[in-house]
């Protein structure tokens, strides 16, 4: 199998093609090439058999999408976005990122199916973003999306494209909206997001970490490796039960912060949780307000989505994945 | 005040226009000039004492939106669209004409807002083609867009450009869930939901007209004039209390075939009963199975929009307004 993954060179993209090629393939079935496009050179992972091709690309870039879908991979991951922040503060390039760039793909794929009959499995990964408050308690699998931002707005639209495309028979996609990533690896960035995982990664390793918000905040989260695990299923799993309906809002762990910092203390204890510095951020508490904190997530989960049941786990499989299985005393 | 209709040419367009010669105005605000673009010459209403422009344009060439915006028009009533079945055959079409034409339209509103600080108020027409099935068997506010046909996903698309557009500021912008129009004046035509005013127009004028589902069957009603209201309605009022869910379902009439045929034979008689022909049509009742037929319209309720409370006065409009007032004995 030829496998296509765009945004290789992101964290989640890393992490998929270092499983797939750790793997030699996906849920048993092998994979023999893996093309890995990122607008920044990817790098191709250790120890695989098969050939890895690294393609340096603007998806904006009309011949771009043609060039992707040239090897006819059979499965595509489109990872590829401008992030939230940059897509708010940068209007134009948010929209010829994450809505140009995927449409571009769509075309090239529709162009490639009705001079050969090319279908490839696609996995858009969508986002929670397409949700804006209020909401319920718990967001069904009807709840519609009325996103605050472009971002949200952008993979909203690449999610309607998805379900056309498929509906039209030059796709076998589905879209699957991803939890924050938590614990997100690497070190503290600027996104308003970034806290949950800061409280919990920095510590651990005994460093300080800032949180900008009350210990009642509620916010809905999967790790790394359970990111992976959807993607995997989304690229290889049977379709034909969703319908026309090709988004899934996924599992995740529906958690306050002062649940994060419980688990933390039970795992790395009070040294640890004594590193966490409260800095009350106005900004920051109102941008995550209008975030969605818990899902139902009913499809999903009778599809076989499995995210973590608890904070605890989710730090030990950071521990696991990025700590070498040791914890360093703080 | 300046207003543009785009789609002027066609049956809602031509209406609004001649509502608002006839009025001089909006809701008691004058206006003074009236901007009808369609890709087809549309007709200057009579007796308006305003200045009329008629622009024959194609809203999916580029130069055509900067035009559109020219001069500035205070209100856009955008209902420019390929209709449904021409989308579902022609998929380049319709997606160059409703995305594609309706992003230029607000991307040359946004290129004027950046050079003056222009925000027009923004009216577009969706459809409750965003729906696809299965459905509740009412349809709520919060309820998802999973579109069945292409034109339902443009139109859902639309509607999420509209809001984010607004929430940057570049547009005052309201999207409008019309009911299926009926009943629609003029001849017969191979719509798949043409029958549910067929079976009403014709018999009123002593033709026969064709049945081709069961009198089971419920839909979504409303009557041209309650459509026109409602786009008056949507390009005067007050905005704010919509927030960022500037997508409105609107009130209709939700009513099965035998209740049409029963507001039938109370106006005009068995007789005009009688010159319904049933001829069972599987792929109309097919296509027509997966359509919405009954919605809450809590909030545009509660915004003051009204439709028709029953198909006896939704006839009564048709003979008013178009048949002069008087019923022609079948």
């Amino acid at each position: 199998m030829h496998m296509l993954i765009i945004g290789a060179a992101g964290m989640l993209g890393r992490k998929l093609a270092a499983r797939v090629a750790a793997d030699g393939g996906i849920e048993g079935r092998p994979v023999n090439a893996l093309t890995l496009v990122d607008a920044v050179p990817a790098i191709a992972p250790a120890a695989f058999a098969g050939t890895v091709t690294v393609e340096t690309l603007d998806l904006s870039v009309p011949a771009a999408a043609a060039r992707c879908v040239a090897g006819r991979p059979d499965v595509i991951v489109h990872l590829a976005a401008i992030v939230s922040g940059e897509a708010e503060r940068d209007f134009e390039t948010g929209y010829r990122i994450n809505l140009d760039g995927t449409r571009l793909l769509l075309e090239a794929i529709r162009a490639a199916h009705l001079d050969s009959g090319y279908r490839p499995r696609l996995v858009f990964s969508s986002s929670i973003a397409v949700f804006g408050a209020p909401f319920p308690e718990v967001i069904g699998d009807e709840f519609f999306t009325t996103p605050l931002t472009s971002y949200g707005t952008q993979k909203a639209i690449g999610e309607l494209l998805l379900s056309d495309y498929s509906r039209r028979g030059f796709i076998d996609g589905i879209a699957i909206r991803l939890p924050t990533i938590c614990i997100r690896p690497g070190t503290p960035n600027a996104a308003a997001s970034g806290f949950f995982s800061n409280i919990l990664r920095e510590p651990l390793v005994g460093r300080q970490a800032v949180l900008p918000v009350s210990e009642d905040v509620r916010h809905w989260h999967a790790s790394p490796r359970a990111a992976v695990r959807f993607m995997i299923r989304a690229a290889t799993m049977d379709l034909t039960p969703l319908g026309w309906r090709r988004t899934l809002s996924l599992p995740g762990l529906s958690a306050t912060v002062g649940e994060q910092i419980a688990a933390l203390r039970r795992v790395a204890g009070d040294r640890a949780v004594g590193l966490i510095r409260r800095e009350p951020d106005e900004t920051i508490a109102r941008i995550v307000a209008g975030w969605p904190a818990n899902f139902a997530a009913t499809r999903a989960r009778a599809l076989g989505f499995v995210a973590e049941s608890s904070f605890d786990e989710i730090i030990r499989v950071h521990i696991e994945d990025e700590l070498g299985g040791n914890l360093v005393a703080a």
